[in-house]
């Protein structure tokens, strides 16, 4: 099977999503939460707006994980680009990889050939994984950022403990039985807790020869605690919820080595483990897409280690006003006046005012008003942990809220289904986490990809 | 990565599946319609009984269409099999591909070498698709088996429609909104009249260079009428439903290629047309599961041209009473005292119906009792077209009560509702397809795998 790549070259003019000559054409690559906002924040304009990105829908990740663990069906998570932007009569969704951009021309170059002209640009083209150089790790310890991935990690959970019911040899059942994940920022708490759930109570009684809460869930974390973009005090408190639910919880372990059969650690003393594994999720590294080197390149904007592009306040890039880079993709300061710039944290919110503040300067500049610097207003940051238990740390103009628990859970579950999109969504998510509160049930518990054989033992 | 089939050997006694050896043990292969009968059936009798599928998930077929054409999640219509089976105790469930059965030992071998002894056998393996010998076509022409396949014609169909929105040159465009689906049975219909619902009304307006409402769908048919197992009359208000949705239905046409572009038919003149065309599915063929073929060597059983086997009236094979064949793999007779014996149809009903007698023929051979032959309970047969249109043709006592257009679609959904496996699944397919009748949307409309590329041009 070929790619898209094998379709015709294109005339620029023929591709440039415009009909009226006249308007300013603005170009977002990345329909994340940066480029979503940004959309919505010009479809109003006088502008024609072109879409790219490389799937046809726009990811809610806060709740990958959920996907991942059968919790929930990627389709309520996921909303279509094109249904997105249906009403916004002057945007057009293209699905394409980005391969160049040529800031000289005022093009982007997409995997196929085909170019689309620009005036304007916004770059939100997010992050991927980083394997920290050993990209090799990446086959036996997949990263949680798309459909696909979810999809394996949740074929690859499942099936281990298919392959352990099957499994006579003891060793190679424990370690069929043996969970790592690792990094314990949001992503990897989550999968820890919800695997260690999994198996002490969704599989409960479904087996014959094993006890699937028998099962191992280590969460491995190089620095010295759990959630560190958290306050001290919470990051002790999900670390009690987390062993609470069964999780071991390995700090100052740094991974040397992983492989087909289980993964190396470091420990604090110096001193090497082996832990024999058939399912590893890495929720360590992020690295920005490598359209920011790219980029980085094209226009002489530095780009910092994790491969994000420096931006100026206004979040253009120096001598290219007509390009802004939003999203995981930026390294962005936030400017408060008075106070000195602070960094701004790779969540969603961040993106997303990012995507505003870039689609507003745009709009400024179009009208010749003068840009505005990017002011990251941090709302607090929150991470659930599995049944009933989360941490919650709230911005106020009081002070910081702090919760933990029950509690805070509720808080982090009505969060999180206030900003899925649409109403279908919303109310399934809820059911579906209601009747998995209640019966303690997983009901996406579906690997529908025979072709793709059980993995290895 | 290697098979399951890497895994260790194992001895036939750790496999049997039974704790007590006592018991008689049964082996059911397959968890479709067949085998989940007999399992439910059987789990209260003071027998041992092990299910192999080769899926997690036992899936409800007449809504796969729905999976194909984005309009319901996959965990919607699966459920996963250990789920089913928590509650019986005496049986036990593995994942695994039989590869062939030995009566003479009383044995089943799984394909990573496992064997599994039984003192009785049922074996319910279904059936796949059929190319009349020219498989080279499956490429190009998947059909709708299984949860995969419906992902693969999902991605297909949505593909075709990005990539036109992309295309320039006119007649590639075309071939790439034209859809055809080959042959006109239940599944055949359903698809087409969907495909062109989804054409019409769901992605109007989502397109900037392409109106999706110029797409054509072509159902061909090799016979004279669609849907061939209803009444005449029925066939007939199919054909004027299917043609009011925009379907061009091509009846007394037979496929006679297939290939990347397109497929070749000729028609009832005997004339050839060329069809341009990017994304084909295959409704036309059934054959049974290749298990068959071997089951009857093995047994000497004889095997008519679908691959099914031929059963003694009580389902059990001649010469092999331990032996029973249910569901499309079984060429079955309906036994009605007084009547000659009567073929029966390859649908879920008649699937079930056989799962249960065989399954109470094989305890009143364990309690000594005769057993009885197997006798088909008609309740009808029903389709749908698409929006508000389906043909029903239900036996009553009183004659058959034929239905179509709205009255019958009504039927139709509630029927299939029903007979869905769990509360959850029967709500959320409701709400969806509230949802899609009044927003004309439909909400699976994800493509999951960044790993796949857009299929070629």
């Amino acid at each position: 099977m070929g790619r898209m790549t094998s379709s015709s070259t294109r005339s620029p003019a023929a591709s440039s999503g415009s009909s009226s000559a006249a308007r300013p054409h603005i170009v977002i690559i990345g329909c994340g939460f940066g480029g979503l906002e940004a959309t919505r924040a010009l479809h109003r304009a006088e502008v024609d707006i072109t879409v790219i990105d490389k799937t046809n829908h726009h990811l809610f990740q806060p709740l990958l994980y959920q996907v991942a663990t059968a919790g929930l069906a990627a389709p309520s998570i996921a909303a279509p680009v094109r249904v997105l932007f249906r009403r916004y009569p002057n945007v057009t969704t293209l699905l394409g990889e980005v391969s160049s951009v040529d800031p000289a021309a005022r093009k982007v170059q997409l995997k196929d050939g085909m170019q689309i002209g620009y005036d304007h640009l916004i770059v939100a083209a997010g992050a991927t994984h980083s394997y920290f150089g050993r990209d090799d790790w990446a086959e036996n310890a997949p990263g949680l950022k798309t459909l696909a991935d979810a999809f394996d990690i949740r074929r690859r959970m499942l099936m281990s403990f298919e392959a352990a019911e099957r499994e006579t040899d003891p060793l190679r059942r424990r370690a069929l039985l043996t969970f790592a994940v690792i990094g314990a920022g949001p992503t990897g708490v989550e999968m820890a807790g919800t695997m260690a759930e999994i198996a002490q109570h969704t599989l409960s009684g479904e087996f014959r020869r094993i006890d699937p809460g028998s099962a191992e869930v280590l969460l491995i974390e190089g620095g010295a605690r759990v959630l560190q973009a958290m306050p001290e005090v919470l990051s002790q408190k999900a670390l009690v919820q987390l062993q609470k639910l069964g999780v071991q919880v390995r700090l100052d372990s740094r991974v040397t080595g992983i492989d087909g059969t289980g993964l190396s650690i470091q420990v604090a003393d110096g001193s090497s483990q082996r832990i024999d594994s058939h399912c590893i999720v890495w929720a360590a590294g992020v690295a920005a897409s490598p359209l920011g080197r790219l980029l980085g390149e094209a226009t002489g904007a530095a780009v910092d280690r994790a491969g994000r592009i420096k931006v100026e306040p206004d979040l253009s890039l120096a001598g290219h006003p007509e390009i802004s880079v939003v999203g995981d993709l930026a390294a962005a300061m936030s400017h408060v006046p008075g106070k000195d710039p602070t960094p701004v944290p790779g969540v969603s919110p961040g993106a997303k005012q990012m995507g505003r503040t870039a689609a507003a300067n745009i709009l400024a500049r179009l009208a010749g008003r003068a840009t505005q610097p990017f002011r990251y207003r941090d709302y607090g940051n929150l991470a659930t942990i599995g049944r009933n238990s989360a941490v919650v740390d709230l911005a106020t103009p009081f002070g910081p809220l702090r919760m933990s628990g029950r509690i805070a859970w509720q808080f982090w579950l009505f969060a999180h289904v206030y900003f899925l999109i649409g109403f279908r969504n919303r109310l399934v998510v809820l059911m579906d986490w209601a009747s998995a509160y209640w019966s303690f049930q997983r009901y996406a518990r579906v690997v529908p990809n025979l072709k793709e054989p059980p993995r290895p033992q």
